[in-house]
């Protein structure tokens, strides 16, 4: 952290400060005094958002700046840092080769509807496979998920047709049980800031994609991130999923694509890309879907349903069979021209 | 929910957009079919959004509009209709004449902190004692409460100085333990959201202070509202304290005092105004306390603390004793202007 | 308009609201009267935000909602309707098979620069010339353009290199001398809700780039396009480029990608996609610009300075020459997928 | 301005950024080396964005931070600089004292109007009379004001009644028109960032109220005043009238309240805040108005109109006489309440 004293302090008022910022804990202060500005700079493990305050509200200080990152964990220390999360079943997250599509249905209704959606979604190309057991909703009162049942059918089908499954958990008391069942722990928009159960699924060995909370900034999403690495675990997977909008008649959220490039930049984390819910409507979802390959996403997801029609949730975003099988196509020219442009762009060295 | 058809659609149209409502559910359908415009009105029970997104996605539906409100309990059904909660040793909020102010640090950190502040605010006028006992930071790695010793402390200092406690609550698993020693319990913004969390309220007798979660807009507040109340607790209070800014550099967040007035014009329940979190610095505080009493908030909220400087938590926005007493001061001269404006206003009746 | 009534109305207040609503203009309204429900629909064209007050303050009413949309000029009819806009040259915006790249300097700063730098885009592949010649800045006292010697110097290299010519108009009073040396007429961010230069630019026959307006709703921006045209000029191609952002640490604004398709879906105007604003830091530059392309965009636009570490303005966004190639190397390899992509997908027919 | 370097950089790594940041003007780089850190200091007066992004593009630096304001003329030096604006008939803004109401219609729609709405307005205590002579309209094709005529009859009343005329000029071309009738220019919401109609303000000798533009960060705002300001005119007032918000169903825009104390914490330029626009509801002016007075403006501005059901604009947020009667009685008593509290507050001096 940085301190920037106001101009014309006497040198009692900056002895003063420092004398503050070396009362807590281990911290030091140095002093840099110019020919305009006296700035402080402090050294040590500086977790105290008390001191902040304190310092800002000191009226011989102007400015208060944080100059270290507060998500250690997550962050990228160098440039070539990248973390591969290995999700089962041979798929890997974020090794710049493979991009993983996970796919299927938003809540699992039934068997058939499980085992019928997986095989249409493996056959079409998907390597990982999704579905919901727990699906409370934003009105209480309506269908909210058939519980264990639905982690049963999800199982076999993942069984059967090789595929790892992800799936939500709501609540440190199901960590255990949906852990019996998944291969990656998601944590959904709604409870992506809720610290219990970040720290219970960082308890866990299972690889964690952490959507990105109501319209957190960057520095909140990797701040839950941290959390999570904090408790043990560090296969962290990173789901961008879109930001509240104020053209909400339009869009069900607003995709951040850029976020791809930005997390990277800061993070050695992989990124998995929802293009179902970051736009929200079905004739939205292909082009929304290949931005994020464009953009670098390590992985993509997207609902599936082999009947959207009668889907008791999200029928309004979820691709049938046919549709599925056209957007693989059509991502797999895209992911071919990625990896072309990367290697042009390498050969080419210009700092693009 | 009302579906506009688009222009110059056949009968056969809006009998198969008829005939695709009232396969679902008790669902019926009546057709309104004007010079210019068709449009449906659905009659029942609507909490399904896949109906809605399949109607959305109807090429022969242009628009598809809520014209009722998804928080059937908590909103008002008529202009006299209020919610009094009584939050215990003869304390009330919501009858528009008490308005009670809720004090405390923002952890509790000692049985002298909490005893000092708790003497000095009810000295000064408080009515209710709060102080945190579970306070997960941001970053782990800090500071994160003293848990059930903390909660004894906070019981004793409110049996001692005769306050009703409100206190946090984090996680279903909790809700027992801090149902022991608290009279109110509070849902913090980054769980306002959980689902689990307000079921396990939502089956209590305590009154719930619900904040408002991270950029909520109304209607996703008030669903958390209805959420908690459709698990059998009416005894809900709404808490406004403040949204996510663009000017995080002046203001920890910008507070929404018109959500005051905006949340009795749509809903019977109260609301509490957090003064302290709503801007996060000293020195705007008492202004925007005074702003919300103006506005007709039932109660207010800010951290005191006996001694801020050494505050572990939220120092920067934490009062100490004279200044709480000055602050309650005046809150006295201005609660009793509002008291005579609303008697001059409603005998001059003009639609004011 | 609609307008849904309060339940249990009686049928003389009804009467009273229809009477009001007939009361203004040529207006008409129908009773849609239902079991549950009492609604009106408006027939007339209505532009009376008075009304529509009056009627919100109404005690019988309940909720007003717009039924049609108030862009009347750019909504698109029907899904087949495209308006394609011929901004000299040979160069056409909003064909479809065309996506014209749009290139060149922040500000044109030396009759050198632009030679330079318009010769190597042209080289590489652009085929519209951009540069600032009216630079206000954020704040004042910094350099501001060249004025009319830098058009000189634009025009100058757009013949040369047989490149149209889109710049920046900020005043209708500069709209006659920038309509002397450019082809199409910019209005930036800060001045897109300008109506006196709406009007102006309205008035000329030069096609106008709207930049999207500071966080204008697709609504708002519409509405800026509407009244262009309702001025008499119908060559409007909408320009987005990145909305204010809470990471503005990261990135200078946001780019809303999914904007190229909802207002292809609103809309029958082009889309061009301003990949350097968008984002404001060249690291992010290539990826942002290509998932523009996939997302369907009509036109590109990006930022090039032949010594990017000397350019008066932008330097941070502005690419360099090999830089620029690289990305036009890119560019077509992706484009010609997205041709390949749409083929397959009409070929497939299966509604994606 | 403060460089931070990245970690473990050469000496001559530092160097070459020093000889970087020294070619640009008159700036000088100072560097404070400590134990983990290196910083520079820039010395000069930097306005200069392409020498910020040059160095945030620098690998070997880590940070860019301002650590001085960009709005250098506005900003406040001292805690004790206001700047009192007399804005003519005896009438000052910014005194601390004073804090004057400034009412009437939307837009001026005949003589009759104006004169009936100022007679009554001044008769209840209003101090500054309001109005709208031109009035371009979201939508292009309704009623756009009466111009010139519309200035005669407000001048004429202004007159009559002795108050001062605040009218806002949306074009450069406009300033002198307006200014010949005009006692303040004021400039509207989507002009606020309009940098030629503020070079244009900024050369007459009119006070300036300056709306914040459509989500102006402080900063923004702050820069637009800087503007006016270096063009030489001093006598600018800063009108807060909310911002954008995604509660559009129930608010036309979400008041800023904060923002009150936060520009006063800033800048020495005073405040008026405009109760009507930043709610855009009757029944939520009351209340937002007072909450702002007890905030600290310096100045209140609301709509009134004779008869608000037929008003041709802004009906929905226009008061009638006999409620800004009783408005401004609630007022006085709230002016009151709070010079004693600042008194109270003064005299205990705690801090507070």
């Amino acid at each position: 952290m940085l301190v920037k004293m106001r101009d014309n302090v006497s040198d009692s008022d900056v002895t003063e400060v420092v004398k503050l910022i070396e009362s807590v804990g281990e911290l030091r202060a140095e002093v840099h005094t110019g020919v305009r500005h006296t700035i402080l700079t402090i050294i040590g493990d500086l977790n105290d958002e008390g001191l902040e305050g304190t310092l800002r509200g000191n009226p011989n200080v102007d400015r208060v700046e944080s100059i270290s990152v507060s998500y250690k964990l997550p962050a990228r220390k160098d440039v070539d840092q990248r973390t591969i999360v290995d999700v089962g079943h041979g798929i890997a997250i974020g090794n710049g080769i493979d991009v993983p599509v996970c796919a299927g249905p938003c809540s699992a209704e039934s068997e058939y509807q499980v085992m019928t959606t997986a095989a249409g979604i493996r056959e079409s190309g998907a390597e990982i496979l999704r579905g919901g057991a727990f699906k409370p909703r934003t009105v209480a009162g309506a269908f909210e998920g058939y519980g264990e049942q639905a982690l049963k059918w999800l199982r076999k089908a993942a069984d059967e047709f090789h595929m790892p499954l992800q799936t939500e958990v709501m609540d440190p008391s199901e960590v255990g049980i949906v852990s019996n069942y998944a291969d990656i722990l998601q944590l959904g928009t709604r409870n992506a800031g809720n610290q219990r159960l970040q720290d219970a699924v960082g308890k866990t060995d299972k690889p964690v994609v952490l959507k990105r909370g109501i319209n957190d900034r960057y520095t909140d999403w990797l701040n839950s991130a941290h959390r999570i690495m904090y408790s043990g675990n560090e296969k962290v997977i990173l789901c961008e999923r879109g930001l509240q909008t104020t053209d909400d008649k339009h869009l069900r959220n607003k995709p951040d694509i850029a976020a791809i490039q930005v997390i990277h930049d800061l993070s050695h984390l992989p990124v998995q890309f929802d293009a179902a819910h970051s736009v929200g409507f079905i004739r939205y979802i292909a082009e929304n879907f290949h931005s994020g390959v464009v953009a670098g996403a390590d992985s993509l997801l997207v609902e599936v349903h082999h009947n959207p029609k009668e889907a008791l949730t999200d029928g309004q975003q979820s691709l049938n069979l046919p549709q599925f099988d056209q957007l693989m196509q059509e991502y797999r020219m895209y992911k071919d021209i990625r990896d072309q442009v990367l290697a042009s762009r390498a050969a080419a060295n210009t700092g693009l």
